[in-house]
This record gives C-alpha cells, sequence and structure tokens, in this order.
C-alpha cells in the first residue's frame, strides 16, 4: 500500500512537471482535436423543433481559479456527486500535498472542458456543463498531515442529536470532493478521473449522488422543490449582498482558512410512507408555509416576512410555535447558513417503499456559531422531525481557491 | 395479501369513475392552482444572465394517447427509470384491467403536467419536462391473465449467452414501467406516484436508473457517449422512415400487439478497470470506429459507410473482422433494431472502481428476427465482449397506445 502510494504519484508527478511530455502532449493533442470535431459536427447540427436544440447548457463553464473555491456561491448545478475518502495510512503532508497538487490539476482542466493528463476517455471531457470540483478536509486530515493545531475547532464530528439515526456508510471523512454540473455524464467522467488519481491516497468511504431540476426546467433564480414538495432554500441568505459574503466565507478564522467556509453534509431520509398519510394543511403546519406557494402561513408571496404574531380564530398562533419555518428561523443574515442541498433518490425495496431525501449541504463561515444553533432549536423541537431522518453527517472545512499554479490546500500543507 | 390486491383498486377505482368526486376534484382543484401560481411566478422571474433562464425544458410535453405508446420513437429523454415488477399471487386478468386503467389515467395525467387522482405532492407533478411511461408486459404477465396463447413467441427470457453473467437481481419481470423526462426530479415524482399504484398488484423487482447528457447539452439529433467513450447508437435506423416503422413497430404479429414493439432491456456492465489500459487505438479496433468522430475506421464522418474490404499496409482488414462494428452491421433497414441506451453510473467500491455500465434497451417488431441473430454474431466473436460483461436481461411486449378513454393492454386484458 505504502510504496502504491508513492511510486504512482511519484510517476504522475513527472507528468505535472513536463518529465513525460510526449504523453501529455498526445493527450492533450488528441483532446484539441476532440474539441474541434465537436464544435464542426455542432455547426453541421441540424435545426431540430422544441426546447433547446443548442449546445449551450454543454459548454458553459464555471471559473477555477480564483481566491475562492467555486462550487459553493455557484448557482447549483444540477447534478453533484459528494465523494468521502478515508486516507490511507502513512499518506503524510508531503503525500497530501502531491495529492492535492494533481487533483488540483485535474479539476482546474476538467472544469475548463479539458482532459486531465491521465485521462483515458477525454472525449467525455469536451462539454463541461459548468462543472465544479470542491475541496474539503474533513476531521481527520490534520493530524494526517502534522497539522491538528490548524484544524479549525469546529470542523470535528458534530456533537449528538436526539433525532440522528446516523450510519457510518454515510459519516464522516477525511477528503471531500463535491463535483457538480449541469449533465450527469459531465458529473460521472469527473468523478471516475478524480477517483483514480485519488486512490494512491485514499479509499472511497461514500458515494452520495443528488440532483435538483435539469437546468431549463424552471428560472435559475427560484428555489426549488425537494422529494417532499416543499420549496427548499428560501431562507438563503442573499447572493451578492455583503451579508452573504460573512455568513458563508471565513474572515477571522485560522489564516489558512481565510475566503475558505465550512460544509455541513447531512443525509436526511425522507419518511415519504408516513408523509402521504398527512393532509396538505397538516403538511403545511409542519413547514409553516404554503406548499404551492412556499409563503409563510401568514403571507401571500415566497419571499414575504412571516408574522410570528399573527393568531387564528381559534387564538392560537396562524404559524405554530413548533413549526419548521419558526424553529429554523435566523433574523441576522449573517447568521444564516447556506442551504445547497439536493435529492436522492435510491432504490426502492421490494414492497415498493422508497429511499429518497436529501443530501441538506450547509455551508457557513463558522459551524458552531451559524448550523449549530439552528439544529440544536431543530433537534428540540421541530414538527417535521416525524418525517424525516438525519442518516449520514460529514463535516469539512473548504480551503480558500488558488491562482493559476497554485493549488488547493497549499497554505495548509504547503 | 390478497385481501389488500382486492380492496384497495375496488376503492381506487372509485376514485376513477367518480365515485369519489369530492377527493378528486379537491386534488385537481390544487394541481390547477398550483398551475397558475408556477405560471405567474414565472413571468415575474429575474431574467439571469448565462445558458437557459428559460422554463421551456420544464414545460415541454410529450402527447401520451395516440395508436403507438410514447417512449420509444420518442427522442431519448436525459432521464430514465425502468422498473420491474412480479406480479403477485392471485392478480388475474379482471385485476391485471384494473391495473392498467388506473396506471395509464396516471400516466395520462403526469406526462401532460397534471397529477394523477392520488398524488399526495401533486405540486411536483407541474414540470413535465417531455415525460413519457411507456408500459411493457413480461412473459409471466399472459399466464396471469389466462391468455398465454397470446403471447408472442420471442416474448420469453433470452437463450444463454457464453458472455451473459446475469444477476438475478437485474433480470426478468411481469410488467415494465419506463419512465423517462428531461428533468430527474419529474421521473422520481412519477416513478414514486405509479409505484404506489401498482403495490396491489405487483412488487419492485428491481429499479434501474439511467442518464444521457441532459437536454441542452449538444444538439439533439447528434449521437451520445456512452461511459466508455464511444459514440453509442450510430446505427439506428432512421426515424421518420418507412423501414424505422417496419423495423420497431409489429405489424405482423398478434393482433392485439399491432402498433406495439418488443423490448430487450440487457444491464451491460462497462470492464472499465481493463478497459482503461487499453490504448487508444486498441479500443478503436475493438470498436471498429473511432473514439473522437465515430466514423468507421476507413472513412472521415459518423455515418459514412464501413469499407470492410479495405486494407492496411500490412494486407490486413482496416476494421477488424471481429470489431463490434463489423459483427453488430445489419445493412436492411427493416432488420435493425432501435438502440434507446441509457448509461448507469452506481456508486463504486473501496477501492475506486466503477460500478458503471449501459442500459441498453433495444426496442424491435420481432426480437427472434431482428434482436437474437445479432446478440449471437456479437456472443460468438466481438472484440468489445472483453470489456463489457451482461449482468441483467428482461424482454417485454410493449402494447400500442390507446385513444382518451381506452387503457394501455385493453386489447390483450379487456
Amino acid at each position: 500500500m505504502n510504496s502504491r502510494s508513492e511510486a504512482s504519484p511519484l510517476s504522475r508527478r513527472g507528468l505535472l512537471t513536463g518529465g513525460a511530455l510526449g504523453v501529455g502532449g498526445a493527450v492533450a493533442g488528441a483532446a484539441v482535436g476532440i474539441a474541434a470535431t465537436s464544435a464542426d459536427t455542432r455547426s453541421a447540427a441540424p435545426v431540430t423543433a422544441g426546447p433547446t436544440a443548442g449546445t449551450d447548457i454543454g459548454t458553459a463553464i464555471e471559473p477555477f481559479h480564483g481566491p475562492r473555491q467555486a462550487g459553493v456561491a455557484t448557482d447549483p448545478q444540477a447534478h453533484a456527486a459528494f465523494v468521502g475518502f478515508t486516507l490511507r495510512r502513512g499518506v503524510d503532508r508531503a503525500a497530501l500535498g502531491r495529492m492535492m497538487r494533481l487533483l488540483t490539476d485535474d479539476a482546474a482542466r476538467l472544469t475548463q472542458g479539458r482532459a486531465p493528463l491521465a485521462d483515458t476517455e477525454p472525449d467525455l471531457a469536451v462539454l463541461p456543463a459548468r462543472l465544479t470540483v470542491t475541496f474539503g478536509f474533513g476531521p481527520g486530515l490534520y493530524a494526517a498531515a502534522g497539522r491538528d493545531e490548524r484544524r479549525p475547532p469546529s470542523v470535528a464530528e458534530l456533537p449528538a442529536f436526539g433525532i440522528d439515526r446516523l450510519d457510518p456508510a454515510w459519516s464522516g471523512g477525511d477528503l471531500l470532493l463535491q463535483i457538480c454540473a449541469d449533465d450527469p455524464l459531465a458529473v460521472s467522467h469527473a468523478q471516475r478521473m478524480l477517483i483514480k488519481d485519488t486512490r494512491p491516497f485514499g479509499s472511497v468511504r461514500w458515494v452520495q449522488r443528488g440532483f435538483r431540476r435539469s437546468r431549463g426546467v424552471q428560472a435559475a433564480a427560484h428555489t426549488q422543490r425537494n422529494v417532499l414538495g416543499q420549496l427548499d432554500g428560501t431562507a438563503n441568505p442573499r447572493s451578492g449582498t455583503t451579508a452573504f459574503d460573512q455568513a458563508v466565507w471565513v474572515n477571522d478564522g485560522p489564516d489558512w482558512l481565510r475566503d475558505g467556509s465550512t460544509l455541513v453534509l447531512r443525509r436526511i431520509r425522507a419518511e415519504l410512507e408516513t408523509w402521504d398519510k398527512l393532509g396538505r394543511a397538516d403538511k403545511e403546519l409542519a413547514v409553516g408555509r404554503r406548499l404551492d406557494t412556499g409563503a409563510p402561513l401568514t403571507g401571500r408571496h415566497e419571499h414575504d416576512e412571516p408574522d410570528f404574531a399573527a393568531l387564528n380564530e381559534a387564538g392560537l398562533p396562524v404559524i405554530p410555535d413548533f413549526s419548521h419555518l419558526t424553529r429554523a428561523r435566523v433574523s441576522d443574515d449573517r447568521l444564516k447558513i447556506l442551504r445547497r442541498p439536493y435529492n436522492y433518490d435510491g432504490a426502492p425495496d421490494a414492497a415498493g417503499r422508497a429511499d429518497s431525501g436529501l443530501i441538506f449541504a450547509a455551508y457557513q463561515a463558522d459551524i458552531n456559531r451559524q448550523f449549530l444553533p439552528i439544529q440544536r432549536r431543530l433537534a428540540e423541537q421541530d414538527l417535521l422531525n416525524e418525517w424525516i431522518t438525519p442518516i449520514g453527517s460529514a463535516v469539512f472545512a473548504v480551503p480558500p481557491g488558488c491562482a493559476p499554479g497554485g493549488w488547493i490546500g497549499e497554505r495548509l500543507l504547503g
């Protein structure tokens, strides 16, 4: 194992530093050839009637390099793979540095529609469809790197909550790759290439595939529905505001993490069998919002301010005190979390019971300050708890981005 | 079990025949309300920059009623769920008739963006994104219906091939629902509603989820790549031609199946670990085509006629005799099969080995006349066999479509 983790990255490192230009050049040449072919055939394509005969969604690109990693503030793509790794024994800071140089180079190319140096299917790299690759460092990575003193205190296993039914198969992890794109084949290809290059350093702990509405199904600015039928993410901080930046990006944490973030990833099973038995009015009371518009029960539009003082004819609050809306509520924009959730839908069992729910991805500057107070209130009292069960939990620091020539994590591992 | 399979459809049948209009009306009303809201918010949506701020993909509709079922000649949607059921003991022709009336009604509504009568999440039915639901009748259904004499002879388990490594978990099935849409949430919602209504009659045997490129990633008329990086489906009969109709639709089979088709569904694992070790030139020899353009090795463009007589400098055929192209070749358009494949990509194992491949869906008028000769040639000799393994196999008759007020399968089960 050790010999493999040493030998392989060294030979691959040769590729990165130009020590095997013949091979690298050949593959890069092939990729260019493919791109040209693709453009040619595209212009010669018969124009089909109906929606989106075009190819805009495939050729769209998200920048990779910059002070902050893509995939956080990025308007969520339709498809995601969250891949958690366990580091192999003996992988130290030097090995982690090699790994992150390699993976950064792969991600920089893949996201721009170019094949990584060792891509075995370079033809699949051509249409990135807004591909982003976002890296996260889990609690175990810092000790492996001999840098445990630089681990942010909140990047640790979350406290146990009474509602949790955590399965180790969906929990923990030393390294995270969050791979998102508007095309499932782009996600699939990037996932395979990145896993292959991570193999010498870590084993795959779990892969969670998730989806949102396809691009072009509804306006990008609109809140999406989850598998329970709810509009999910209404209370997000508004992107482009100072409050958003304060809520999401690290300003006052460890120096290496400035312009980074933290991610809490929870797998939340939807108890659809019992949810189905609930009437629409009862569902709306549990959520505190209308299912059709997403408006608070005291309002008419999704983004109306809820009126928690409003009473109904019986003298009871229109929005129940224990509704999800009430309990999850954060008024100060700087203390909000950025929900970037994906739906999951595994195979139902023989009786037809769904295996569905949410891959709840929450980004915030500080888990202790932002995520935990909300989670404690929800775990304590939330009408929705009866129909949702957390079955997986993992926590990662999200390092800042890097400039061309740099690599993700260099301020921690360099 | 039997009591359930009797009681439930009867009460549901009440819904269909208007016996419980109060309930049906309320749900239908809700759905209308939602559609209106959705349209309102859509027109008020801020226009975002970049590709497809629109909603064309979500609102696109495929017709449901007609002489032939949708989902066969339909330009393949991006996402598919193939759901195989095993009929419960005691489900007879009358029960099958009730089931198909119910499922037909569900499918007719869902595909047009309307909630089925018993939809528990009607808000999720609003954006169908070209949803189609296609029904298939497996070998066991005919005996259950007391109609085994009307089973087309080729709708039976395929003969065993030496290359097969079939897993019962992916094989067989009495009833198939093929659910396709350009949006994964639309597929997920339709799958759940249709499974719930099938429960009294059958258990879920397997669910296979597959994907192609998202709508708008490449021009609709273009052949797509599979996970091996190949262009897949070049040799399909050309849609809109007489030959296509002769190849795909039943003209001379049992009367109840006229304007129907048959489906062979094979789950084919891609042996990516060994495929990766093959050089690009060797991959192209195995396939008989260039990986970039999909052109035969003797041509320049994807649809160029292959020249099997062409020799290279060594005097060997440019396109190897055992290439996939050579072995799969059918010159007579009427004897071709319609490939409508989807990629699958399950969770990799801890070592990072992918669980990927093809859900190979082949439609043809007659399996014995069209699919089997090709499959025999491929099983006997195909260079590609070393890198693909059939692990699942199922066969279905696809009944004709129906007019409004009718139901799928009525000529067999009515």
